[in-house]
């Protein structure tokens, strides 16, 4: 006898990258930060009394929320944390999304949105993205003409790395009927000159969502760590309502905040990152892969027309070499590889790797 | 304008105990252990590397599955952790209910069934429990009748404390078309000798599921840390499809486990607040409070009919002195109050504290 639900049994799960346990692995599979977390996450820890582990935690993690708040400009009541930025996604489909009603996106996109969409039994309405990964000139009217009543969008998109700019983000909140949700997991990546800020957008559009992400651009993807800024009209129910009611235990609250005040240690890495993406880019570009211009922490890269190696090939090869990266079987993508910027040293083992398969 | 959906803005939120900053409140309120953690839990963070926090966590928390399996004489596959027992509760719902289907259960019960089933647009089956606080004899009919897909039910129970047997739970679950979920978050406060053991049904009821929490039992509320069991056909679709990709971080991983290792410190709590609930519950008699007799960490007292003050007044009273219980303003429950067992300092406060009020 089968007793889950029609949608559930008909779906299949999220898909996560390997994670092997040897330390040897050259891991560039999953997009997480190459450096520690502050040094302030220790020190931070080192103090911790577990005794305090008895009581609940602060149900809305307010010291978090308050500190996040105040950087961004914003009031507490614009800001609600969550249990990674998966959470956070959940959490506005929860709220925004009637099932039966579709989630809206732009394929290719992040894998979970549709695992997500399934699981709440709401189809995807979805545009094809532009040969430069950016959304149809049309998406806002194909997604209101869906009935989208949350659209999803990555920026930096994932898994290409481009970036739309914030006078898009504003366009397109203003054409969809629906709610926005711009998930920037990898914005700290994107090169400070170009000014991108979507955040200053909130004050002036009551359906937009932006959510953040501690895992990347603070090396705490173990800790489980993201955020949602928006107007209050669209965060008040997810923080009273659909979320989960302690959702954030007392290392989340209490290490985050301490990466967070010492925000110049995760600057410095999404520098040496940015100088690594560059570095890598050109070499691989050497080597004859194409790659669009990334501004997250990741190369999306298409395999070398001259080569008698797929994509697929060159991802098994690299896998017996002790390197892993990401391939994705999967429409525009089966091509190319997402390459996740490591260290110095673990690009380089990356590049010679390639060298060897590849000339 | 509203984005959020209508059975969320119609709903109220879930209501958590009041929280004090101050050290000096007698907090007696939402149920935790009045005892510290295991010392493992401490020597564990003591050797913890903030550095593996930059990687993701292992997305299904497989060394404590393990753990827990074994001691449970269960296989991994009967086995999911969870970010604290509510999650597992939500993925339930989520796994097993089709939104307008309902949700049973028996009132009074804890007031989150409600809450996550009006997130999931499901209505609430409910039936009245009998003067004993037990399952009417026709439940099973009812809540047939009523097209419950998922049926929630704590044992003990909450807020009464009362339990039924585990011949209760194998006869319900038979005579149940769809899923029974028995919520045993304080099951480590049972009497050993009564011999309950509902887990030991699994084998052979492929329609219960049984819900564990570490928040009472293991005093750590704080890391938010559950599991729920069953047969495989029913955790499968939670462990792979429902469940956020990574739901329990390190800390909830790896402190969860020293903490289960450690169970003879557990036990050793559970003794303790066995034993004060004993004396507490004789001292509340004297003072003229009834309660049902409590297999939980709590006690539901009646206010003394004698009395000229009501079981709010009393409440405040308390809250005025520096003492937290819980007061429930529903049917059933407001004339009544429910007592976390503290340490024998904290019971003694409290019984000092109604004796000056009511004397």
């Amino acid at each position: 006898m089968t007793y889950e639900r029609d949608n559930i049994r008909r779906m299949q799960g999220y898909v996560w990258g390997e994670q092997p346990t040897d330390t040897d692995t050259c891991k560039l599979n999953t997009n997480e930060n190459p450096y520690p977390p502050s040094p302030a996450v220790q020190t931070t820890l080192a103090s911790f009394d577990t005794g305090t582990l008895r009581t609940y935690p602060q149900p809305t993690a307010d010291a978090l929320r308050t500190a996040l708040a105040k950087y961004h400009g914003l009031g507490r009541e614009n800001v609600i944390v969550a249990n990674g930025g998966d959470e956070g996604l959940r959490m506005a489909i929860t709220t925004f999304v009637e099932p039966g009603s579709p989630l809206g996106t732009a394929q290719p996109t992040y894998s979970l949105y549709p695992v997500l969409a399934q699981v709440h039994d709401a189809p995807v309405a979805e545009s094809e993205l532009t040969d430069e990964w950016l959304p149809p000139p049309d998406f806002a009217r194909r997604m209101n003409a869906a009935g989208a009543q949350l659209t999803c969008l990555p920026n930096p998109h994932a898994p290409s790395g481009c970036l739309f700019d914030a006078g898009y983000v504003r366009d397109l909140a203003g054409e969809l009927d629906g709610v926005l949700l711009i998930d920037e997991a990898y914005v700290d990546f994107v090169d400070p000159g170009l000014n991108y800020d979507a955040v200053g957008l909130l004050d002036s559009i009551d359906n937009l969502l932006i959510l953040r992400s501690f895992s990347k651009g603070y090396s705490l993807a173990g800790l489980r760590l993201g955020y949602v800024l928006g107007q209050a009209g669209l965060i008040e129910p997810m923080l009273t309502k659909t979320r989960d009611s302690y959702n954030v235990n007392e290392f989340g609250q209490g290490l985050g905040l301490a990466a967070f005040l010492d925000r110049g240690h995760a600057e410095n890495t999404w520098a040496a990152v940015r100088g690594a993406r560059d570095r890598l880019a050109d070499q691989l570009a050497a080597l004859g892969f194409s790659a669009p211009p990334s501004q997250a922490n990741f190369l999306l890269a298409q395999a070398p027309a001259r080569s008698s190696l797929t994509a697929r090939d060159i991802y098994l090869a690299l896998k017996e070499r002790g390197i892993l990266v990401r391939y994705f079987d999967a429409p525009r993508l089966k091509d190319k590889l997402r390459i996740t910027i490591g260290t110095p040293e673990q690009n380089s083992r990356l590049v010679a790797a390639l060298t060897a398969l590849l000339t």
